[in-house]
C-alpha cells in the first residue's frame, strides 16, 4: 500500500515534516533545518504520534550535530518535548548508544544514517503490525466489519502505515469490506485526521463524538476496537490518547475484543505498571476560550485486564505477557 | 437560592425564553408569540433540558390557542420537535387532559394557566431534588467533595434550580465545599452551559475534555456523578446526553455512586425498558464542516444496573423500584 504523502522525509540536510496542524484543511510541509526547529515541530504537534516523534526526535540530532550543537544538549533539549510518548526517550537512546563512542568529526553522518535506520524500521514494524492484525480481524464474521478506534494511529503518525489502522488498511488492501468508526478525539480533534487518511485511502469510515462509543456498541454496531500507544507499561497497561480507557471500558462491558496496536519500542520495560506513567498536561486553552477553569490530561491508562492482546511487529501478544519481548 | 435570569417567563400574552445557544457568549431573550415560534424554540435548542422543554411545550400551547390554533393541530406540531425527552409528551398530555373538556372560550385562559402550573410544580419539584440530593452529598467526607456531571442539566435546563445540578447548589447553599467536574459534552458543548451557570453562582468547577472522566476517576479525583435525564424508563434505564453511558461505566468500574436526578415526570412508565427509547439522531453538521461522513446520536441509554439511585422530589429510589412512583 502507497500512501498520499510522506510525513518525515530527508532532503539535502534538513528533514520535511507534514504540518499536521494544518491538515485537514491544508496540505503544509515544514522544513526543518536545527533542533530547535524539530523540537517546535513536536512540542507544537506538527509531528504526533509516537512513532514519527521518535523519528523526528532522531532526526532531531542529526539536525542539531550538523549545526555544532553538542550531542548530550540535543538529547536534553530533545527529551523534554512530549512527556508521555515512550518512542521519544526510546529513539534518544537509541541515537546517544550509537553515537557516544563515535569520533566528533564522524558523529553527524552516523546520526543522519541512525535516523534513517529508525525511520525505516518504524515502516517495516508497521507492515508487520498490518499483517498480523489482519489474521485478529479475518476472523470476525460480520461484513462490513465494523472497527472503531479513537485518534489518529494511522500513517499520519508514524513514518508510514500507522499502527492501530495498519490491520484496517491490510484487510483493505485485502478486499475485505471493512467501516470504520472514528472518534472525534477532544479537545484536538485528532479524528478529522483519522477520517481524513482513511477517506484519502478509500477506507470507509463515518465520524462520531467521543462521547457516542458506548450507544453504538450497545446497539451492536462495533465488531472490534484497535487503538494505537504512547507507552506501554512492563505490565501491559498502556497509555494512549485521552479517552481510550473510556472505550476499553466499553468495550469489556459489551464483550468486544480491544486491541492496542504499537511497535515493541512503545514497550517501557522500566516502567513497572500504568501508574508510573507521566501523562502529559496541555494547556486548559485546547478545550475552551479563555475565562473557564479548565483541566486538560492528554493521556489516559488503560489497565492490560482490558486489553484483549497487544499487536506488535513480533505478533500479538496477551497484554500481560510482554516480558518475552523484554530486549 | 436565585439565579440570575430566568429561562422562561410570561410577558403579557407572550413567552419570552432565554436564547441558550447564544450562551455563554450573550446573553439574549427570544419573545414567543405563536405556536410556530416554541416548535422552532425547542427544535433549534433555544430552550433545552428535558424540564424547560416540557414547560415550554406547554406555553406553546397557550400561545396556538390564543392565535386560534386548534388544540389536536398545536400537541401535534410540538409532540415532534424532539424525540427523545419524555418531559415534552408527557407536558402536552397534561395539557391535553385539562383542555379536552373545555368549552373552546375558555380554554386559551386555561391553556395559560395549565402551562404555570407545570413551570411552578417543575420549580417545587426542583428544590426538593436538590434537598434530597443533599442528604446524599453529605455523607461523602472529602471536602471540597468532588462531584462530576455531564451536559446541562442545571438552572437553565429547568424552570429554576435544575435537576443534575439542584443538589450542588443546595449544598453550595448549605456551606458545604463543593467542586464540579464539567463534561464539556461535544458536539453541542452544554458543558460550556453548565460552567457558565456554575460560575454566575459562585461554585467552583473545572471543565475537562468528555473524555477525561475515566482518568480523573482512575486519579480518584470524583466522590460521585451525578446526571440529568430526558427519560427513565419504567426499569429504570435512563436515557440522557450522549456520553452519560460512558461515565456510568467508568463510575461502576471505580465504584463511585452514580446518580440521575429527575422530576417524577421524566418517567416514562409505559416505556418497560431502555431500549424502546428513541434516539434521536441530530444533524451531522454539528459534529463536523461538511465532507467527512458523520453520524451524530445525541443520547445514549445508562442501563438501571449502572445506577446508584434516582433522585426525584418524591425521593430517592433505586433505579429498579420505581413501580412505586406510578401514577
Amino acid at each position: 500500500m502507497t500512501y498520499p504523502l510522506q510525513t518525515i522525509q530527508e532532503d539535502d540536510g534538513a528533514v520535511v515534516v507534514l504540518d499536521q496542524t494544518r491538515l485537514p484543511g491544508e496540505t503544509a510541509f515544514v522544513r526543518l533545518t536545527t533542533l530547535e526547529q524539530a523540537a517546535h515541530a513536536i512540542r507544537v504537534m506538527q509531528v504526533r504520534g509516537a512513532p514519527l516523534i521518535g523519528a523526528t526526535a532522531a532526526y532531531g540530532v542529526a539536525l542539531a550535530l550538523q549545526q555544532g550543537v553538542a550531542l548530550e544538549q540535543a538529547l536534553a533539549v530533545l527529551s523534554v518535548t512530549r512527556p508521555t510518548a515512550v518512542n521519544l526517550r526510546w529513539a534518544l537512546e537509541r541515537m546517544k548508544a550509537s553515537l557516544a563512542e563515535v569520533p566528533g568529526e564522524r558523529r553527524t553522518e552516523l546520526a543522519w544514517a541512525e535516523a534513517r535506520a529508525i525511520a525505516g524500521e518504524d515502516v517495516r514494524a508497521n507492515a508487520a503490525i498490518g499483517e498480523h492484525g489482519l489474521k485478529l480481524l479475518t476472523v470476525l464474521p460480520r461484513r462490513p466489519l465494523q472497527v472503531m478506534t479513537h485518534c489518529n494511529a494511522g500513517w499520519l503518525a508514524t513514518v508510514a502505515h500507522g499502527t492501530a489502522l495498519a490491520p484496517i488498511y491490510a484487510a483493505h488492501a485485502d478486499g475485505m469490506d471493512v467501516h470504520v468508526w472514528v472518534s472525534e478525539t477532544r479537545p484536538r480533534n485528532q479524528g478529522l485526521l483519522t477520517a481524513w487518511e482513511l477517506g484519502q485511502a478509500g477506507v470507509a469510515h463515518t465520524l462520531i463524538a467521543d462521547n457516542a462509543a458506548g450507544l453504538l456498541m450497545m446497539q451492536g454496531k462495533v465488531d472490534c476496537v484497535i487503538v494505537g500507544a504512547d507507552r506501554i507499561a512492563a505490565n501491559g497497561d498502556t497509555a494512549n490518547k485521552i479517552g481510550t480507557y473510556l472505550k476499553a471500558l466499553a468495550a469489556a462491558a459489551h464483550g468486544l475484543p480491544f486491541y492496542v496496536a504499537a511497535p515493541v519500542s512503545t514497550i517501557d520495560f522500566a516502567c513497572p505498571q500504568g501508574s508510573a506513567i507521566p501523562i502529559e498536561q496541555r494547556a486548559a486553552a485546547e478545550l475552551v476560550a479563555a475565562g473557564t477553569p479548565a483541566a486538560n490530561p492528554a493521556f489516559d491508562v488503560t489497565p492490560a485486564a482490558l486489553i484483549s492482546g497487544i499487536i506488535t511487529e513480533s505478533g500479538v501478544f496477551p497484554a500481560g505477557q510482554l516480558s518475552v519481548l523484554r530486549p
